[in-house]
């Protein structure tokens, strides 16, 4: 593997896909898709619906994804579980045509995906181009048709588990938080916020409520768990801003 | 005015766009477009290309983007200013066709931008669609082939005007920058800090530099002067973050 295009393909709406990235898909000479198992199905089923969508014609190679060792520390189990996808994309590609090869990334490459960090782990390094594409963030605040940030105010992009750890982070006008396992806002119906919230952003199933979060979060919380439990899966983001 | 879209259109590179703002493009009435004046050629040029690439047939509405009253203080001049848009943007709308108004937003329209502000002034109000883009911080982290943030780590997005005037945010991991016309990050330089800079994004004129902040500060700024200087007009956003 010499080129290797990590390509941003947006957050479920296979429309959120760019020219750019619909033209990188075109050029390919090969197209690495992870098969994640069970459950995950449907996210698959989109990045070949894209492929179908975007005419393209590269060579499909898929490979298993490894499982996490749940037993180790955080750091070392995801460490090792990079450093095995990095072997599985090279044995994946053994025979794969000459040419660049292609990897779908959810929303954009850069935020909070591993792909870029497993990349820097292939030996010999191949050159990297990096196609930007439509984050759940984007998703969210053009669901709502709100703004991202108060005018000339800062935004804290962050994690669930962070809110848990660290709460409201000092003088924040703007909290916008993904990878939240665990509804962390509720840490926080103390604090006079608004929430705007998203799940399925971009998808048919997409759902959304905002409001005050002391009247919103038991209304959230419900919805998640019973859409949760109708897909199998769920994937939610949401802002949190004070009252005015 | 019934309907109006706001449509992101990425940072320069036209195929930032997205398959469905190209169609939103071309399922639109009518697409108004700001005549920004003396200096800005280059941007109104770049709306034009993208309809032109995307084969939109719809009627094209000029409107003069009004002046800012620099003499009055910044809010209640920012305020005068979004009343006058939304003024200028129903008297262009007279005459347009009926069906959906689109406005093509740079970057995304939820990030550092007034528009969905203005449309909120309008009377009566029309329904709202807010189809998402590519911002700088996107073009960015992807000409960098850098990720947004460390890992489960938050980022601040701020603006030049508040680093200048609150320094580095407490306890930041990642700070993005937008809006500074300053190089801002000079305040910064006693600090151990790596920046990842970018000027015109996604453009042929694409600018590009890193590297620890102590050195690349003097650097940066002299690049940023002579392109400013060349072009007429500069864009440029950067990400700063401790040194390991
Ligand atoms: C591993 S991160 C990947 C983020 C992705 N790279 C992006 O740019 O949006 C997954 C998290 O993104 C958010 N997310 C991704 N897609 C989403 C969607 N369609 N609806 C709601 N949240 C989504 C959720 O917070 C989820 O936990
Ligand atoms: C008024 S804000 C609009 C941001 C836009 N809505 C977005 O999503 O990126 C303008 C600021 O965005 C950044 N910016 C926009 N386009 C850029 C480009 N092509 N290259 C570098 N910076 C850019 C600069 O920091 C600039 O001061």
């Amino acid at each position: 593997m010499t080129e290797l295009w990590l390509i941003g393909i947006g957050t479920g709406n296979p429309s959120h896909l760019t020219l750019e990235g619909m033209q990188a898909l075109k050029d390919a000479a090969c197209v690495l898709i992870p098969r994640k198992g069970k459950g995950k199905e449907d996210l698959a089923h989109l990045r070949h619906a894209i492929l179908r969508h975007a005419d393209v014609t590269a060579k499909i190679i898929e490979f298993d994804m490894p499982e996490r060792d749940e037993s180790l520390p955080y750091q070392i189990r995801v460490g090792l579980w990079h450093d095995e996808i990095a072997r599985r994309w090279q044995a994946a590609l053994k025979d794969a045509p000459h040419g660049p090869v292609a990897i779908m990334v959810w929303g954009d490459p850069g935020l909070y995906d591993s792909t870029l960090r497993i990349a820097d782990r292939l030996e010999p390094k191949p050159s990297l181009r990096v196609v930007p594409g439509i984050t759940a963030l984007q998703a969210l605040t053009s669901a709502h048709a709100i703004p991202f940030n108060t005018i000339n105010g800062a935004v804290v992009v962050t994690t669930g588990r962070r809110l848990r750890d660290h709460g409201w982070p000092d003088g924040a006008e703007t909290v916008v938080v993904m990878l939240d396992g665990a509804c962390s806002f509720q840490s926080l119906t103390e604090r006079d916020l608004h929430i705007w919230w998203g799940a399925f952003l971009g998808m048919p199933e997409q759902i959304l409520d905002s409001g005050s979060l002391k009247a919103a979060a038991a209304r959230i919380i419900a919805a998640r768990a019973q859409a949760r439990a109708r897909h199998g899966w769920i994937m939610d983001t949401y802002m949190l801003r004070p009252m005015p």
